[in-house]
């Protein structure tokens, strides 16, 4: 089942099932995908019912496909992205047999071609390409076993991050605010077998093709998760119960062979640089800048679509 | 104006307006905490033409006045709690002269009389006494002068906390997740002209009485906040939106006279021991044990009402 949600004036857009070829649309059983994970089997029962999708489908007309959560946690989990933003931010190893995560603004995520608006090109504008899931609702303590069970939505995000505030946050061990503005979702939010076999140990073995000003970035693979989504879910889950339409995050997918393969956000290039030439030479976003990230498969397919946008300055906001 | 949120079997509750002797209540012109936030001018000027108050107030029958959030920011600014929770922890003095602050869960907070289901006391589970404010919508880069606008309402939280969780999440600069369970709220939130005179620079100079199994454990003052409510919201705007219905934290309350006042969280007291006899000899909660907390004007006033609750095991669960 594919998932994308159009744009109607309110928070939560509306919900569409969108056709196999990517085409075509149809009205969704329920009219948000909150309301959607929160009665998740009756709503695939009713989903699959739908054979006919009788509405062209306008990818400008598209806005995250859960436009606001009440809960975003995002991981950390690429071994190589850790190792290489130890050296960008210059911070102490971190030392941690646990999965990284921190608890993120999830009121509000831009669409795949909103204009991204910021206070300042001197914050270090930074963008990260990603993987997500959504799950229903999970019980306190659940095992990373069951946690598989609960992902329901596989998804595609870029976490915007601002490099000259991150490592004053970090260093207080309080995780970031500042350094941690508003995410933004590629279009489709699609059901584990929409991706076949590149689904597997709860990971997305797909590459994430990134430009950066047309420019080719990078295209690392998201199997190189260090810890599986559901191990992710099962941490997340050991205090809380995880509310239904909560978004796990993998952190910025990462490989170790970064000289072939490239990077998913400009600090690790940063990196990169510092250890080749001592210093780095690649700076940061500025306003007009545009970025483009596509997870695709080798024969060519995009199950989450494309986030294809620019950041402006918060005065250029559109209203 | 004084609002309260019945349980009415669903998660945002149904709001109502409480009479000035917190003894009867009415109908609210919007059905949540929520959607009156969203629409705070219109709602105020409605709910100002309320002046009968029909129906008897059944403590018992309140949740939080606000059951779920879009977003809790949570401070920690006063610099006493600041300077134990250093020795508490046993981590490196924090040097920072913005005021701390993290992102916490916000999809639920407890209701002053919930029982709170926790998975184990080997994690140190601890209370933290504090004070909120909720606010409307604030625009990225709103200044502390405007900021103090936009303060609606303020509350009055337990923020639940994990003690032998917290050290090895802040060692990673990512914050809490599992050391930070759901939060709990008192029955009553107050615009500032009900707390009068006790309402100053963005502070709630009222004092926070903690009992811990039925003994006294402190009642340290709002007012010592490093940084005053509005310098939170304006940290917080930098470089996000602030969604109506946010709400922001002063982080537990705590005064340089401890010795004279007490302590708002079991860690501060263990910091205290260790500082006067080289180690902690009071122990976290167990399940079963009960925390009461109420605000206090010397007056007697109790403009929040009272959390009145107790820890339990996760299998004991009300469901």
């Amino acid at each position: 089942m594919i998932l994308a949600t159009l744009h109607d004036g309110t928070r939560d857009g509306r919900l569409v099932l969108v056709s196999p070829a990517y085409d075509r649309f149809a009205a969704a059983p329920l009219p948000t995908l909150q309301q959607a994970i929160e009665d998740w089997p009756a709503f695939v029962e009713a989903a699959a019912g739908v054979s006919d999708f009788p509405q062209l489908l306008d990818p400008a007309s598209l806005t995250a496909p859960l436009p606001r959560a009440w809960q975003w946690l995002d991981g950390s989990v690429f071994p190589t992205h850790a190792d290489l933003m130890q050296i960008a931010l210059g911070h102490d190893p971190i030392e941690s047999d646990r999965p990284l995560m921190y608890q993120g603004m999830s009121d509000r995520f831009y669409g795949p071609t909103d204009d991204v608006p910021l206070p300042s090109e001197d914050d270090g504008i930074d963008f990260e390409g990603e993987f997500g899931v959504i799950v229903d609702h999970v019980p306190m303590g659940t095992s990373a076993d069951d946690a598989l069970k609960h992902i329901k939505l596989i998804v595609q995000i870029n976490d915007w991050s601002l490099r000259a505030i991150a490592p004053v946050e970090m260093k207080t061990g309080f995780g970031w605010v500042q350094a941690k503005p508003a995410c933004s979702m590629a279009p489709f939010a699609v059901t584990p077998e929409v991706l076949g076999s590149a689904w597997q140990d709860g990971r997305v073995g797909l590459d994430l093709h990134i430009e950066w000003n047309g420019k080719a970035f990078g295209h690392a693979n998201g199997r190189a998760m260090q810890f599986g989504f559901h191990e992710l879910v099962a941490h997340a889950a050991l205090t809380r119960d995880l509310v239904a339409g909560t978004i796990i995050g993998s952190g910025t997918v990462s490989n170790v062979n970064y000289a072939e393969v490239g990077s998913s956000c400009i600090s690790e290039v940063r990196a990169i640089e510092m250890i080749a030439d001592g210093k780095a030479k690649t700076g940061f976003m500025r306003f007009g800048d545009k970025v483009r990230m596509e997870a695709r498969a080798t024969s060519g397919a995009a199950p989450f679509g494309a986030i294809d946008q620019q950041v402006v300055a918060i005065s250029s906001k559109k209203s």
